[in-house]
């Protein structure tokens, strides 16, 4: 195995498109310099951040106390990455300075040994790295690696890549082989080094990224004996659990490793490392290991949303096939793992069932993370709601009906930022002779064999128009064509006549290899037909239910738009559901669904002989990622089928 | 309003059924004497219980520290009150000579102010009746008055009954009008007193429970108040929340309580208080109060097993038809305390829906709390179980899948004991000129107007005969005919003479006035045709689903008769079941179920566009209450029905 093709960075590629410019505009006109104010302490009514002054003390520009979470430096590293990606796609002189001011900060605030990290540096220098079970120096190092190696790619500017290098070289110098043998609390310091080694070309950082992922499980009590070497606990009567190793993905080595277990965004955060080394250094074992995991989180642990990790306990993969949608956890930031994880796996090969899982979860579960407006955020992105009980009644605690503003662990609404942002990263991969295109999003890429401009009607049309600008005569450019739409059922036109889709495709991918001149169309069209979709019998939070998608979108029923008692409404067998594209309110811009269903209506009893009566009705569903943005109100994706 | 009848004693009445005498014998042979052994620390690998140790500690029988529970006491109390019971069902001087010795015990427990609680005697003396809400002394006192009285009716002897006028006196002494205005943490004095009253004819003991259900709520904070006052806490970090008034029922007066909220034992134990003090003292505004408690959780709160309290957190009422059936509670004490709270509503109104619940209650929620051979007990009565996640993952820690042996909080099984043995108590009321049959049990009664000898096919026929020995010529017999069977189905017989079932029913009751002669058979059959029940369509758990039930007895699907993925499994709309009597195996004596279902088949994708197959499937259900008896395995009460 090699690595079949490269990463496409975020400069190359400009999005325009109808769905995705929308949200990248409003992520960087109102979510970054909201982030901005909140990081700087100067939004009133949401949780305290303090993690900019937090750096000014450590600094030695302020005095002050440490506030925070142990790891809130990791709010301004993913801010700062977010920053690096909108600088790349819309310059902001303003704000660039603003960002070079902070780096400076963290520049004074590191150690002369490289070290960096605000808590212990502030409050308790003589616990450096007795604690990496629990307080996560690696990954916010790792957060502001991925940081550095953005700004620097949108900036040219090395200030904070070199201070990240030395924090590199610090560990480099403390971690490893005959030198300490510790392993991360919170994986995330892998995919930084990654990107460290790729942006500087420098193979330790990568060697460093192996050492981590390929000692962790070799000592599956590694956490428990470092805790009884330390003798103390950063959460005192909350500390985790350094013996639920399972937890902790420290169980079994990597390549042992058959099922997603734990906390779903260090896991998938520890996938994504392990693929993009597997890539890097053409590794066939860490594929296999890949593939393993990929296909357990994909085939019996995800929503249809794209959601992982469905117990809110430890905000963990649960059971295969326990997916229930009340009491789900489906963290925002573990469906944002899920796209680096399926972005590195594109990059071993390009399988139209990684680019599936890719453009699920960026146009559901990830995207449910954020209001329409782009001002609130959820944390935990349920298929079910119920106003009374949702947020409310045990269990149901953390699903909250509505987005709240900000959160004390703010983790999920600057990931979103940094992916929203970074889109263009995931649209290509390209190698010698290929262009991959994995996304249908409007852009114009510029890319090594051609700049391409790609006219987009997707998602809510199936129509994509590819304008080739070659650089080289002769290379392929090879499309995704979405798993759900039926190779009959496409029409591919290059430059007005048609080729036979089924003869160029392969695992997903449209391949067209030819000789292409200036102006050269490729018009890919296909039907977006309202689909049914079924859950494995296995899934009993589905028995008996469907699922409405259209294109890549979920849909989902919200009471606001289908009366009270949702749960009384059935979709018909024979479904014929009519789209409308909305034109105005606040889902103004997305198609939605109408349909004729059934409300199945009982009487007042509780229980009763008497079967229900059957009634005609008007049905409405919404894109799910839409959801809760028109006031509190039921909502469910999955609905009982009339199976009449 | 008045009280339209008076309980029947269980000395008057001995069951003999083919379904309750087997319970009662193996409780009295098995359960007492194995519960005597734990109170008295004689069993190994089971939590300790010291319990009887305390009183002897209390009483300077013996040196040593209170252990348990600080309402340890009521685990003596509840044991010597089925103690009392089944020394009337089956006399065993042995038995009885033990409990005597035990009570001179408690009677030595006993301070010279008549104050009786082994916790406060031994260990905090100087915090006596400080803490009402968490410390349930007044509890503990309700629970041993219960247990006196039994014991009095059973054997004729005024020790204990004695020991606990002397404690009930101490607590009119400090409590009341003028002094001070305590209310119970945990309802149960006023059940207590208002039997002390009945016992002893002494208004006071009446009085005192009508200040106790009269006070609560009058002043909302009270607990909040006496913890202030008090400046300590019982349980420490996990103190029960004085502010909490509605979890406390403290929220408002009980006339203005309107929905069943909080904790589900107290509240029901409250309501039983209520209803009894309604019925002796005639008074109407109190009853109006139980009826719209009684529809509340009957009617909005109950699970079809007649579970109630459906969360685990507090173990308390949840919100109108939140029902979940995973994630249940539906404790077996609650179910125990809607007996009581049935009981007493029918010695108020002969109304059927008071004997349907007391008969929904017996023969599912409550007796599902016990193991077939009587050794295990079940705390949570789940209507759907999945191994692997029921007792395991996050929200359903608490639902077991098998029955444990024994609790440290032991509140169930003892209740359990009390009330099979006591289950003559529950089968008549009486007054001037009717005798009221509320159970169609086989059983021989001594009733004020005549002898009756009931013989019973119930519950797996609908065959009863009562044969009538007339103490006095004429009365009315007024029998509970169960409110799924509809009159036109029913059979009613007079020394073999048909009569008019519908021309004699009212309000759930067949009324035969008459001139009696000894040796009168009145036979009442009806068929038991297997039921299908519908859920409002409110209670979203079973949206799409049906329940069975044949007689009074809900039923059940396990795994082990049903295959694996019962969720799979659908009922047919035309449902055609076989009945089976069990002859053999761990079933043996129950009537189950066949009928031919079906099985929904997906391929192995977790989501697909192609619609399940349906196979025909042999399917069987059991009687509820025997669910879990054959090992780990699934179950679940209610099916999605197949609509075609």
């Amino acid at each position: 195995m090699k690595k079949i093709a490269n990463e496409v960075t975020v400069d190359r590629v400009r999005i325009q498109d109808p769905f995705w410019s929308a949200l990248q505009e409003r992520v960087i006109r109102e979510v970054i310099p909201f982030q901005e104010r909140v990081l700087n302490d100067q939004v009133e009514g949401v949780a305290k951040s303090h993690a900019i002054e937090n750096f000014r003390i450590a600094a030695g520009l302020a005095e002050g106390e440490f506030y925070g979470m142990v790891f809130q430096d990791s709010d301004v590293a993913k801010w700062l990455e977010g920053v690096a990606y909108s600088l790349t796609v819309k310059p902001d002189p303003d704000l660039e300075a603003r960002a070079d001011e902070i780096i400076e900060i963290i520049a004074k605030a590191q150690q002369d040994d490289g070290y960096l990290n605000t808590f212990f540096t502030i409050k308790e220098p003589e616990h450096r790295w007795q604690n990496l079970h629990e307080c996560h120096e690696l990954y916010c190092a790792g957060h502001m690696m991925e940081a550095a190696v953005a700004y620097y790619y949108a900036t040219g500017k090395t200030r904070l890549l070199d201070v990240m290098e030395r924090m590199a070289k610090h560990i480099i110098s403390r971690f490893g082989e005959g030198k300490e043998r510790g392993i991360p609390g919170h994986q995330e310091v892998e995919i930084g080094l990654m990107k460290l080694y790729r942006a500087t070309g420098k193979p330790e950082y990568k060697e460093m990224a192996r050492f981590f992922l390929e000692e962790r499980g070799k000592d599956p009590d590694y956490f428990y004996k470092e805790k009884i070497k330390r003798g103390w606990s950063h959460w005192g009567a909350h500390n985790e659990d350094p013996m639920d190793v399972s937890y902790n993905q420290a169980h079994k080595p990597i390549y042992d490793q058959t099922r997603a277990v734990g906390h779903a965004v260090r896991a998938t955060y520890m996938y994504t490392a392990m693929a993009d080394l597997a890539a890097e250094d053409g590794d066939d074992k860490l594929y296999s290991a890949c593939k393993t995991l990929w296909d357990n989180v994909v085939n019996q642990q995800m929503y249809i949303t794209g959601g992982i990790g469905a117990t809110v306990e430890g905000e963990a993969f649960s059971e295969d096939y326990h997916l229930p949608n009340d009491t789900v956890y489906a963290e925002t930031c573990a469906s944002i793992a899920m796209v680096f994880f399926a972005k590195r796996m594109l990059e071993i090969e390009a399988d139209g069932r990684y680019a599936d899982i890719l453009e699920k979860e960026l146009y559901n579960g990830t995207i449910s993370g954020i209001q329409l407006d782009g001002k609130r955020y959820f944390y935990v992105n349920p298929l079910e709601v119920n106003p009374g009980i949702s947020g409310k009644v045990y269990g149901h605690n953390h699903v909250l009906p509505e987005r709240p503003g900000w959160y004390a662990c703010a983790c999920c609404p600057p990931n979103l930022v940094r992916m929203v942002t970074a889109l263009g990263n995931y649209a290509w991969t390209e190698n010698e002779t290929t262009l991959f295109s994995h996304l249908l999003v409007g852009q114009r890429a510029s890319l090594t064999h051609a700049d391409i401009t790609v006219e987009s009607e997707y998602p809510w049309e199936g129509k994509v128009i590819y304008r080739v600008e070659p650089k080289t005569e002769r290379f392929t450019l090879a499309i995704h064509l979405p798993g759900y739409v039926k190779p009959h059922q496409a029409e591919l036109k290059v430059n007005g006549e048609a080729v036979e889709v089924a003869a160029i495709l392969q695992k997903g991918y449209l391949y067209l290899d030819r000789s292409w001149k200036t102006g050269d169309v490729v018009e890919l069209t296909f039907d977006l037909a309202v689909r049914k979709v079924f859950a494995n019998g296995k899934v009993m939070e589905n028995a008996g239910k469907v699922a409405l998608l259209r294109g890549p979108m979920v849909y989902a029923f919200e009471g606001v738009d289908n009366g009270e008692d949702i749960q009384t409404l059935r979709i018909p067998r024979e479904l014929s559901a009519k789209t409308e594209l909305c034109t105005e309110g606040r889902l103004a811009g997305n198609v939605i669904l109408h349909l004729t269903g059934r409300r199945m209506v009982t009487g007042g009893e509780l229980y009763s002989e008497s079967r229900p009566i059957k009634r005609l009705a008007n049905m409405v569903a919404i894109p799910y990622y839409a959801w809760g943005n028109r006031g509190e109100t039921q909502m469910r994706v999955w609905m009982l089928e009339d199976d009449q």
